[in-house]
């Protein structure tokens, strides 16, 4: 899943223009040997001839080369072993002439780290705090202190990691169960998933999952306009409450919908859930939403966890992630990603919805405030806020009569969380709204009843208030089942307990505990910004939107930058749909193949097939790359309607695409476009320069690695002078037949050595990357072991990896092979620094089968804490 | 060792007058059942008669009640099983009437956690971020992001533990270690201690040293005044650069101290010394200073870490703490603290330093400072800061010489970071320091040279310095041995290397993580304001302590609060001199006498000692308490000379005295005063409601504990009631003889149960009482299976623990118990949650005898990461 920090993704646009189709290449991405000789012959002409003051009073520190994994003597060695003298000489045996920047980039010179979170709070004041009551989908919430210090800001949850690997994973896994477990007590419904991108997406992928197939159109209608009698309507969305804080009851709606073959989908808020009757008791299919109000700062409209959830029948139509409860080698019950084959990545062409990330930590953030105030202290977090609005209407309400204005019909019953009333100064009349939250406090209100001109105040409100104004609580609105019932969200309300329980958690997860830039994210300057406020109340957001777009657009040559998509598949479906709209306003709607070759990003097919493009695979050559006889036959056979080609650069293979160029060539001369995946590409703000050397070091790691290994593996694609790009392809298909031993045993085993499959990237050092191999080299060993009949080939430290520390330490023991064997098969792996698998090997099948996606019952849930010998 | 929040330590002064004995009593510290009844009944009425908003519309939430563990419930089963009705009952069984407080505290009341964030962060805004070229001592620094993230707001990290328990704390110690090893190699000492509390004890505890008797005359001359020949001096103290950045040769100065008979103590500053000679190279005693500039934010001169290195032969007289290295039961080479035979606790009345504590977290954020940089990396900022100091006294040389005003002899040799000189402008004279730092640019440079009226830029300037311009590159000065060549320095420069390092000595240690509110003192309002900046540039740190100055005084009933003392020894220290200056003025200089009850504080004797008063040791009964009779006796043996008592309240016995009242009046009649040590006293700014339910919630905690384990332990000393304080003491000395098991071997066991001996703090919850009990009851069955024949005297669970997870994992195993039993001993222990002691048990005497308190040798330090196999 995504970390935080990747959440403002991008959208590269420039590739539209059919007059300019040689310009649509991206000989420009990755930078050249020319340029980096440039570079140094700068440098060295510094030396010579720059400044003196630049000797004597050089920069304090460097943040790039701290960033980057290797010192100089590393690098000497790793280009030694590659018979390699120079980064130049490497970059020009692995990136084809024809891709290489033939200029270097301006971009600002590299700044030490305390430079930039000087200028990034320079940057912050520019933000204005003011007091906000605009609502609309964000609140303001009360951060937890303990959940932002020991979740948000911790680099052991913020990491770029995704629980692939269960059994080293069962911490952040339990918490999104956790938060899984909150959305269907809150919404009524019987599943939900680990959260999506946010909650437009949300709100898209339900009306996806309704039609099922592609091609929605949207129609706005009031609910007592919808008409479902001619059956051709899949779905209908409705928000309850609304944005004008009304609470309508929907009932008859979902019914009619229901009868009409249509399904109903309800976008809500967690907080009106905790007193208000949930959707999942009025029949509704599909519920959705933000969780933002539970402890995710605003962040100016920043990340947040959608939730989504459904009724039962729909659960393997859902969309996203889903942590459910399987049972591992042990027999013990565990957690791990359920229903993995709807993912993309295993069925790429069938997948219709291309979201395989959730906001993970964000959903945690959510889940850990729901856990810290229970359900006790969430609804009386909802009732002070939904009284507080009571209050504030009723002082209104009585202002606007007294001047015989307007009156508001059943207030008491219709206002949730805001106050919309009509105003009619300045001679126009127009809409105001007011949205209050859990911050709100009885000196605000007052502020609010003199703004609006109320001679009263608050206190005095309150104290004439009527039983009539006990608002939803007095209402058959009002919720009367409980929720969060499960002990994790009644045993954590302590600052101790949550802390001990958010460690306890972290602990049990392998972390890449490695932190960046502090997250200023968490300043209140940045994190208390609404979305909508007025432009002059952000300029120091606006600066850093506008600083990023000319970095990025200096990378990637390109003119202009959506910050719109928040994710690598948002990105992909809004080029895909902007490519589809621009053909079609030139008048080419039958344009509608999408060329992806096998070598693509994963999430592609499902893009192309989302912006309504019939995807057509082009095969790969032996190397990697693209095969160009291949794409040019289907180029031929499909160029009436060629709508696009999608390329990931460089490639999941590995390998930078020599004819790149040409590919693009092809594409444009038989009208279409080029769609361009830069998962791969690498923008850390480490300047030019900085920039430059991390992709030459994440190359060169990457070559090293393949150099140690190539002896032990078959490496699959390389580029033509025999050189990788950044990562490469290990083969292992070959030993199911020689030693009944497939990748997944490898990837277990690897994980007894306390390392993971990673991309080499640049921030690595020689030392780690050597244990990787040289914990892949030991494993061939075992396999050859295996294969040469000096161990079983059922029971073996492979077949039966992970190790679990329950397992080592358990008095029997009756393997063909030493504890110290299985737990600490290398030097460097000893006692004191392992990292333990807490469960054994996950069995997925059986969770598939067996499917669970909330919290289990409280035997197998509860706190190893929680248990007690009597006394 | 000491946690940064506790470093801002009182002196509670009022009992000096001696015209009104009765007041100086300290009836008025522990809250009482009638101030809680007020309390309660004013709940009650509250919710009867009070605002009706306060009803619809209460507080968001109680930081007070979330701070406290036990929850409604689980506080009126603790109750029940001692049988009592309520907290009231419990508090009149607990607290002697006689000092019960009879009104209700006037503190504000208590606030959300966010409610104080908002407050601190307007506080924060009143403090003003002026550049600051102050120096004396008090640095700018660049605090490397990564470590302030990692460590200083690492609740891992900032934890009150002290690592008495070495088989739970080897990754604090081990960076502890690193931390000596830096300040013995930039000082060019033998040894080094694990850092004073500030330079100023350091210094007061050089100078102890070298008299190793009461009562040091300071006289302050310059060097060449000097005369050792009278054999009367003992000791003499420089500074080495001085405060004005002058570089002297105290060469003949310290053969002269040496040849009268007397030490030469030198205050230095560690990054001066990685480009100037180090004392320990011409022959210096004792070194000392602040390393505060090795990254600790300067907090308006807050806690920092003093260095303190000596001579070999000195090692054993070194005041505070010092870690070692020894060896495990296993043979391994592991740290623990060195030589705790010196500290007052094992010799109380022996001891003449009070030092118990270190700057641990601050010591360890100056030795991460000098791992991230390493050696090269600390002499560039070093280089960096030197240069930039020769450019601005150039310029400001090349300036005044223009004028023809005054000329600066060997300015380029007397020059290190500060620049001093002569002005005459307004026709006054005066001196003017103007000191640099690592922080400093190019612009600073030329703002300062504009400041000053230069015409020149740093950059002309730089470009016109000549050879002779190398300053102490140039001189004799010159530093010319290496440092730092370890390669725990040369190892973590990247920030992924060092964020894992930090990481894997975190993990080593077990942890209360425990995190209050999140430090404000890493705001850069509270982060970067120097000591001594003028008074309205610190409005917000003047506003704190006022406001906590009034809570104190209220909470003690004193007058006035003094925050100089910076510890509790220092306060202890600082309270007896007070009373000694206060009697000497009344001409009663004779009175030397200060009795201390043997269940007094631990450093008091010391504390004493150093205030040059002679200890007399008051017997307690056998509840605990001061034994009245013995006391009055002492008291009529010493009346003429009796100068204080000292009383420890409630006694780390944990009973309160009631016959304190008595005891105080006792003293004053004999013309005495009385110290009173608040160690005990629980004072965390939550409101004056939430302290009083803290305290009750502390005692109900203790008395729950002390029933459960009543039937399975003796338990010393109880008030008259039979009911127990704030804590405890387990009675153990009768299993010596009936199992050869001691106190340690308890200790050492409860390890392996993941927990620690604690106090009951009111932050703990019931379960967590209960499993430590649990663990305490499940080990005296243990030794029960001693005594009965059951299980080896010499090979059994205790004496083998604690048991690490290399032991547990090891093929063989010939113990007469089961892996299992020696891990995994209660059901609440299990393998995905037990903390493991990364050793196996300390050997004390070994390390003693063969003292190491630096790094060790590569093959037994080095990083487990480091070793390969060949590939």
């Amino acid at each position: 899943m995504q970390n935080c920090a990747k959440t403002w993704s991008v959208l590269i646009s420039r590739s539209l223009s059919h007059r300019a189709p040689c310009r649509t290449g991206f000989e420009k991405l990755i930078v050249t040997a020319q340029d980096h000789v440039s570079v140094r012959h700068l440098r060295t002409a510094e030396t010579l001839r720059s400044r003196k003051i630049e000797r004597i009073l050089p920069k304090h520190d460097d943040f790039a080369e701290r960033h980057i994994g290797p010192g100089d003597r590393e690098k000497r060695e790793m280009l030694s072993s590659l018979g390699l003298e120079s980064i130049e000489q490497m970059i020009e045996n692995t990136l084809p002439p024809s891709i290489r920047l033939q200029r270097a980039m301006k971009m600002d010179d590299p700044v030490c780290e305390n430079e930039i979170l000087e200028s990034l709070r320079e940057i912050a004041s520019k933000n204005k705090l003011w007091r906000s009551y605009i609502g609309m989908g964000y609140y303001n919430c009360s951060v937890p202190p303990v959940i932002q210090r020991n979740l948000l800001e911790n680099s052991g949850w913020v990491t770029q990691y995704t629980p692939y690997q269960p059994e080293v994973s069962q911490g952040r896994l339990e918490s999104l169960l956790n938060y899984q477990t909150m959305v269907c007590d809150l919404t009524g419904m019987a599943v939900a998933n680990a959260s999506l991108l946010d909650e437009g997406t949300a709100a898209a992928e339900a009306m996806q999952l309704c039609h099922s197939y592609i091609g929605v159109r949207t129609v706005l209608k009031l609910p007592h306009e919808m008409d479902f009698n001619g059956k051709d309507v899949s779905g209908v969305l409705f928000q309850y409450p609304d944005t004008e804080g009304r609470v309508e009851d929907f009932t008859a709606l979902v019914d009619k919908a229901h009868k009409g073959g249509a399904l109903a989908c309800c976008a809500t808020d967690l907080l009106a859930l905790c007193v208000l009757r949930p959707p999942g008791e009025f029949g509704v299919d599909i519920t959705l939403g933000s969780s933002q109000r539970f402890g995710v700062p605003l962040c100016y409209g920043g990340p947040h966890a959608a939730f989504f959830s459904v009724k039962e029948n729909l659960v393997r139509m859902m969309p996203g992630r889903m942590v459910g409860v399987t049972r591992d080698a042990a027999g013990k019950d565990v957690y791990r990603l359920a229903l993995q084959t709807r993912e993309q990545h295993i069925r790429r062409d069938k997948a219709t919805s291309n979201i395989c990330t959730a906001q993970a930590l964000l959903a945690n953030m959510a889940a850990m405030f729901a856990l810290y105030h229970g359900p006790q202290g969430l609804r009386h977090i909802a009732e002070r806020t939904h009284n507080a609005t009571l209050i504030l209407a009723e002082g209104v309400f009585q202002f606007l009569r007294l001047f015989h204005m307007y009156t508001f019909p059943e207030l008491s019953v219709k206002c949730w969380f805001a106050v919309i009333f009509i105003y009619s100064f300045h001679l126009f009349t127009d809409h105001l709204g007011v949205s209050l939250d859990e911050t709100v406090t009885e000196r605000d209100l007052d502020d609010l009843l003199w703004v609006f001109g109320c001679e009263s105040s608050a206190e005095l409100i309150a104290e004439k208030m009527s039983e009539r104004m006990k608002g939803i609580l007095g209402s058959p609105f009002k919720r009367t089942t409980t929720y969060l019932t499960h002990p994790v969200f009644n045993s954590y309300h302590s600052e101790t307990n949550i802390v001990r329980y958010m460690k306890r958690l972290e602990n049990k997860d392998i972390s890449l505990v490695h932190s960046m830039i502090p997250l200023p994210i968490t300043w209140t300057e940045f994190a208390n910004i609404h979305p909508f406020v007025p432009l002059h109340q952000a300029e120091g957001y606006q600066q850093l939107f506008r600083q990023l777009e000319k970095d990025l657009c200096e990378i990637t040559g390109y003119d202009k930058i959506s910050f719109q998509p928040n994710s690598g598949a948002q990105g992909e479906y809004a080029g895909l749909a902007a490519i589809k709209a621009y053909l079609n306003s030139k008048g080419e709607s039958h344009r509608t193949v999408c060329l992806i070759p096998k070598s693509a990003h994963g999430t592609n097919p499902a893009s192309a097939q989302m912006a309504g493009m019939k995807v057509q695979v082009v095969e790969v050559d032996k190397d990697g790359s693209i095969d160009v006889a291949h794409l040019k036959a289907m180029v031929d056979k499909h160029k009436a309607n060629l709508a696009a080609i999608m390329i990931t650069y460089p490639s999941t293979n590995g390998v930078f695409e020599e004819n790149v160029s040409e590919v693009c060539e092809l594409i444009h001369q038989n009208g279409g476009q080029v769609y361009l995946d830069g998962a791969n590409m690498n923008a850390q703000m480490m300047g030019a320069k900085g920039l430059t050397h991390a992709t030459e070091i994440a190359i060169l790691n990457a070559n090293y690695m393949a150099k140690r290994l190539e002896s032990h593996y078959k490496i699959l694609f390389r580029g033509t002078k025999g050189y990788v790009a950044h990562e490469f392809i290990l083969d292992v298909r070959p030993f199911k037949k020689t030693a009944n031993i497939e990748a997944v045993d490898v990837a277990k085993r690897l994980q007894d050595y306390g390392t993971l499959m990673i991309e080499p990237t640049e921030s690595e050092d020689k030392a780690e990357l050597d244990r990787f191999c040289d914990a892949l080299i030991a494993i061939r060993q075992e396999i050859t072991d295996i294969e040469e009949g000096r161990m079983d080939s059922r029971v073996n430290p492979l077949k039966m990896a992970p190790h679990s520390l329950a397992c080592i330490a358990s008095t029997t023991w009756d393997r063909p092979y030493s504890r110290e064997d299985a737990a600490f098969p290398m030097p460097f792996v000893r006692p004191e620094n392992k990292f333990w698998p807490t469960i054994s090997r996950i069995d997925d099948i059986y969770g598939d089968q067996h499917l669970v996606c909330t919290c289990p019952p409280m035997d197998v849930y509860e706190s190893p804490y929680e248990e007690r010998a009597s006394s």
